[in-house]
Formats: structure tokens, sequence, C-alpha cells
């Protein structure tokens, strides 16, 4: 097998979800959303981290290696506009120092806390080689409010919720200064953090989900290019971004000089900047700034459009217009 | 840290659930429980499988470990009595054969639909070494009718559903004949399918909650000797089981002779039978018999008596009174 997605694919082929009423989305969003009551929605999201593929002890600290393991399944909540509420951790490790455990706990529920959800339960065992953590979160939404992957439109706006490429950036700055962390230039923080403790977009992602001006959305975890990717396969449309339209920062640009390496390639196939990923009708761009503008006094940045050819293009400031579709990280094949 | 309880101590020591009204019951039990609606309670639980820990892929099938997978949560869902709905399934594996994976899922889908519950998502992942599969599962309860570890008392009866040793039994047949499962002779099959094949007593669970008799359950994962133990600090009291009351097969005593192996280890320390474990008050002991007996035509097993002094004793048949509290599997310590 080669990619995550052949893998999802041959795992679907055994799913019979028959007609149930409690199931409203299974398998293919951020979430799966079942029936709560009349009105709401529950939440469900698991993520796994695997070490040596997903994050690396040498450079992670537990702490913030905790935070990143809630983070990134609080980022799927995000993702449908949700609420989090309560959180299993599951740790599989071949032995274990208390003080880095501690650590790593303390890090976790900092997070939780932070958004109000609950530890309520989870398994600890041993592995023989691997440190392996999988953690699931569960969130509420309103059934009306709650954004899938599908509804994408042509001729919609692509929006993104921040900067793209930091989080690959401080990867390689880890890569580059590991055992050293402190050596990390000051202006390379930014970067390294968006690595090491990325920020789920919770508050953004319910003011957007319930602005009505926001039809179909997902985090951004594998990289633009394949998340797009999937948010276009959902919808069965495809996508054209501009280049010159990709949101980066001097300092990105800069360190990208610095380490010799491809800006637009962090930007596009990166991965792990869990910023919200959304699209909107054309009428409501004004609408839509001025309301994040207002209520967070940050911007969003639109990318270009959803099309009805599929695929996902790439149009460069020369006029070029390359395919990126799935070009980005794949759980699978990422070693 | 030597145990798994030394390492949930550790976590809860950060947990901090304050008073919510949706969280019922947090960590400490076989499941979660959350307010659902005015009368129905959410269960979550999880459990992760390590290959070379929990399954060795050299003698158990891929079709039959992925219901044991989807088995060990469903048995946690049927310890607190409720009705199991969905599931989400991870899996971290270092290279995988398509076929494997099909077979596996194959498994995991059919032990699913045969309880009605739905794979509604998940995660699949690289990892280095170690093939590892972590479950989550939902569930629903009436919540006057959920049990809990915690409603032992003294002078109750305890109870167990079914015959103890078999899956460890099995365990150590597949230790035996490994690379040639075919070679167990058809007598010991039975054990065999015991380690391979748990089945989740879900049907049962339901109607012992319902039946007002019992109120204190949980399964049987970790060995008697532990998970009497659990119950027991749940519901500050102790417990004193008689050596001749406990339920062995003449299979499993012919299988101990054989394999020159001690049935009593396999009974009281051996896990993975996934019976349920549950007490009733001593008045209600036919009543509870005749219940089981009309609705499913078997038998379920009295092993002794909730008593005050703190412990889990065992008294054997010479009279002698042996502390067994804590000493069946250990999912921390166990390589």
């Amino acid at each position: 097998m080669t990619s995550e997605r052949e893998c999802i694919n041959r795992i679907l082929h055994y799913v019979q979800n028959h007609d149930r009423d409690y199931l409203i989305k299974g398998i293919g969003d951020d979430c799966a959303v079942l029936k709560k009551d009349g009105e709401n929605c529950l939440l469900l999201t698991t993520d796994t981290l695997v070490e040596g593929v997903h994050f690396d002890m040498a450079w992670h600290p537990p702490y913030l290696l905790g935070r990143k393991c809630a983070a990134v399944n609080l980022s799927d909540i995000a993702a449908m506009g949700g609420k989090p509420s309560t959180c299993l951790l599951s740790i599989a490790f071949p032995g274990l120092v208390p003080a880095w455990l501690d650590d790593f706990i303390s890090g976790f529920t900092s997070i939780l806390n932070e958004y109000d959800t609950l530890l309520v339960g989870g398994d600890t065992v041993k592995s023989r080689n691997d440190l392996i953590i999988s953690v699931t979160v569960t969130g509420e939404g309103s059934r009306k409010q709650i954004c899938y992957r599908s509804g994408a439109k042509p001729g919609d706006l692509i929006w993104v919720s921040g900067l793209l490429g930091n989080a690959a950036a401080g990867l390689e700055l880890c890569r580059r200064y590991q055992f050293q962390p402190d050596e990390v230039p000051d202006k390379w923080q930014v970067l390294l953090q968006a690595h090491l403790d990325p920020e789920p977009q919770i508050d953004l992602g319910r003011v957007l989900s319930s602005s009505g001006f926001v039809h179909a959305m997902m985090d951004i975890s594998d990289g633009l290019a394949t998340d797009l990717a999937h948010l276009c396969q959902e919808s069965c449309v495809g996508a054209e971004i501009q280049q010159e339209l990709l949101p980066v920062s001097e300092v990105l640009e800069n360190a990208a000089i610095e380490m010799n390496a491809e800006v637009l390639d962090w930007m596009l196939k990166g991965g792990e900047d869990y910023h919200l990923l959304f699209v909107s009708k054309a009428s409501d761009e004004q609408k839509l700034r001025q309301l994040i503008s207002d209520t967070f006094g940050r911007e969003i940045f639109c990318l270009g459009r959803i099309i009805e050819e599929q695929g996902v293009f790439l149009c460069k400031s020369g006029g070029e217009r390359q395919e990126i579709t799935y070009q980005g990280y794949d759980h699978f094949s990422a070693q």
C-alpha cells in the first residue's frame, strides 16, 4: 500500500453503515457527527502520534508534546465549528521516566483546561519499541451550524485562517538544531512554536461556522495541497489558488533563504499548521473579513476560488498553472 | 514506574475535573459516563493493543485479531450494562500487506455488525517498529441502570458470568504450538477460541444491569485477582472468594496437567476472559440465577462474598486464607 488514502479506501470497502438515524456523518470528515438530541450533535475524532514519525523526543519537550497531542485533536473539533467537551488518552510506551510522564500530562491537561475539555478516560500500556499516543476528543455543535468538507461550490472563495508553512519551517529548524533548541535564534521562535505547540482554532471555528458565510471547512494538518484536495473531493469540485495570494511572513522567507529551503514547499506540502481552510460565497467576502476583524482583530486570507474542474491547481505568478492535488504529507508513506 | 496503577495515579494528579453537570463518571471505571439527555448516558471507552505485548501476529489470524480488538472495547460497554453504538479505529503500522489489512478489517467489522455498532472514523498512520491498534467505542445506557464498580457492599455475593482461565490456557497453547495452530488438538479449540476470539457479554450485561439485582459490575480483562481488587477499591470494601467455588472445566484441568501448568494461576491471574464480574445482595441469589437461566439458558457462578476488610483473599480448600490483591495481569509491567 502506498498511501493513507488507499488504506482508508480498503477499510471503507468493509464499512456498511446502513441507515441509522443517529449517524449524520461517518468516515470522511474531520470528525464523525452523531445526533445527540433534537438540536445538537456529538462530534468524535481520534488521532495517533508516533515517535519518530510524528514527533521526535530529541527536541520535543514533553510538556509541549502533551499540548500538541491534544491540540491536533481539538483542531478537528474546530474544523467542524464545534466545542470540545471530553478527551480519552491512550499511551503505549516501551519504558518511561516518571518525570517525563508528569511533564507530558501537565502539558496535555493544560491545553485541555484552556479549551474547557475534560480528560475522562484512556489506557496506559507497554509497547516494545515505539512511544505511541492516541487521543480521542468528543465535542458538541448545533446541528444547523456544523461545517462539513462537502459544501464547497464552484465560484466560492477559498480562505485560510493564518500563515502557512511556519510549522514545516519549525520542524526543519528542530532537525538542524537538534539537542540544542536554545540555540535557535529568537527571530525563529515563532516558527519553532508553530511546530512544537500549535494552537487549535476553536473560537475562530465556532464564529465561522455560526456566521452563515462559511459552507465548507476543515483544518490544515497534512498541508494545503492535500487538505484542499480532500475538501474538493468531498465537495465534488476543484480548486485554483493563486501563488501571490498565499500568506507568507518575512520571517518564513528569511528562514527559507538561510536554510536554503523552498518556501513554497513548506507552505503547500509541509502540513501541521492547524489553521482552518474554508470557503464562502464571493459576495460574502467583505462581510466575512469584517466579522473576523471585529471579533478577533485578526486577518484571514483569500487564496483563490473553487472551480468545476476536478483537481487542485496552483497559478504561478508567471501564468503557469500546476496541478498539486494530494502533494502534501501522507501519514502512511512518511518516515 | 512499576505498575499501570502507579502510572494512572500520576495522570490523575493532573486531572481537574471540576463540577461539570455533563460528567457523571470520569477515570476509574470501565467507561467514562456522560449525560446525554434527561434519561440516557453516553459511554466512552478506549483500549490499545500492542504487537508482542497484547497479541502475536505469529499465531493470531488477522480476521480474529480484528474481532478481538473490537471485542475488548465492546466488553467495556457490556461491563456498564450499556449498548454499543459507534467505533473509531486507529492503526499504527510499520508496513502492511493489503491482504492482512483486508482480513483484519473484515473481522473487525464482522463483530461490530453483530453488536449493531458503526465504524464512524479513525486514523491510519505509519509506525517505525510496532503494530499498535487503538479503538474507541461509544455506547448508551439508561442513567438509572448503568452499573459502576463502586456499588459493592459487605455481605454481597460475588459472581462471574462464565469459566475463568480458558483465555490464559489458550494463550499458552498458542505459545507452544506457534506457527502450527492447526496442530492444536480439537479438544483444546475452546481454549484457543477464548484467547483468539473472546465474546463480549453485551446482552448479559444489559439484562444484569436492568435486573435491579446487580449493583456493581466490571469485566474481567486483567484476571480475577486484579479486577476484583479494582472493584473492591472503587467500592471501599474487600472480597473473600472460595477456591472450591471457582468455575473450572474438565478441559482446562486436563490442559493444565498436560502442559504442566498451574490451573489456579490461569483462573486468578491470566486475564482476558472478558466475562462479567458482578455483585448482588445475598437475598437475591435465587432470583438472579433464575433470571439468567430463563433468559439465556446459562449458568452464572457465585465465588464468595464482599467483606469489610480491604483486600482480596482466596480461601483454599484446606482452610488457608491467602491475599491475592492485584496479582493479575499488569499492562505496564508485562512484556
